[in-house]
């Protein structure tokens, strides 16, 4: 029996469900939020998303999404084009963006290497980074992926392929957050963050 | 400074975080999920979206969302028309019609009264009810409304509305839940099961 008396809310409730995070019961409940808002809001929910999937680009340069086919970043006079921070998606990228810290370019990998999930290098766009860095005058690549065994995984591989670029690989500093105590932070993170060590004057924020 | 790369992407982010329990962090990774899936899933998505809202019509007889004029319960030749069950919403219809112990017909409000949220008794179908048990030859009314506040202002109204009509009216019985410790129900739940203890030979779910 059709327990949603509705064939039409059935299939938007299927649809919703395939979401992550998302389950039948969420599904339901959006869908009936939908039901009750204005015919023109669901119209534009639904419109955005189709509009997006189908007209949004990957930018030539950085493989970040964009809507042209050099992104905004790539395209701008004021970035520094001799470093490129290397990203596992445009979340990243924002994450960054918002510090106001970094000046360079960056290049979207588009995920990170996971077996588990059946990802690897070739499903990234790592090759595409390697010819970059052929092509262009890059100073230092910045490798800022997950400190998780992932991420530490992706890093390396891409540190394997740079062999032979007489390129300055970094990573981002892993430490104990600013705001944290001390006796909070764990084991590992607190001995990497006494190993790498600063001069009292390089703390400061500038 | 567009941080999205993306206007498109802005855009469904933008119309994804209206939904209700949908920050702007869960509609990025949605957005971004749909923009790993194939073109057909986002269409699909959309699509039913736009013509779940377009086309979906209330019953006229019970209010509920349905395809057709007259919803699939309404219809029912099995159906007892003698007793009608007065519910919030179709989630309600569908948690009852689950328990398969319901075998009466429906009304649906479309809401509770909630003056906190501006819902009066002209948003719902109260009217539409109150006709409804004019016209037809209606045994009892089942008031299956939340336990809250609300609820039971809505139950009161619901049951100052149908003076004059020589109709019982009956509310869902409150109690301990089933497979509950009795130590851990709250005192008023408790305290109305006590209230409105059974016999002990009808306690056995037929």
């Amino acid at each position: 029996m059709n327990n949603y008396s509705s064939k039409l809310v059935e299939g938007a409730v299927n649809e919703l469900a395939k979401l992550p995070g998302i389950g039948r019961k969420t599904a339901l409940r959006l869908a009936l939020h939908l039901l009750k808002e204005e015919k023109i809001e669901a119209e534009m929910l639904g419109e955005s998303i189709i509009k997006m999937r189908t007209d949004v680009i990957f930018c030539k340069v950085c493989q970040n999404i964009s809507d042209d086919e050099i992104c905004f970043i790539c395209n701008s006079p004021k970035r520094d084009r001799s470093v490129i921070c290397v990203v596992e998606d445009i979340r990243d990228v924002m994450a960054i963006e918002n510090t106001s810290q970094y000046k360079g370019l960056y290049h979207v990998l588009g995920g990170i290497i996971s077996p588990m999930d059946g990802i690897g290098p070739g499903e990234l766009t790592i090759n595409k980074l390697i010819d970059r860095l052929h092509e262009s005058e890059v100073y230092e690549v910045i490798l800022a992926l997950s400190a998780t065994i992932e991420g530490d995984t992706t890093s390396f591989y891409i540190f394997k392929q740079m062999k032979g670029l007489e390129i300055k690989v970094s990573t981002i500093a892993r430490g104990v957050s600013v705001g944290d105590e001390l006796e909070y932070a764990d084991e590992v993170t607190l001995g990497r963050s006494i190993i790498n060590r600063l001069p009292y004057e390089n703390s400061f924020i500038k």
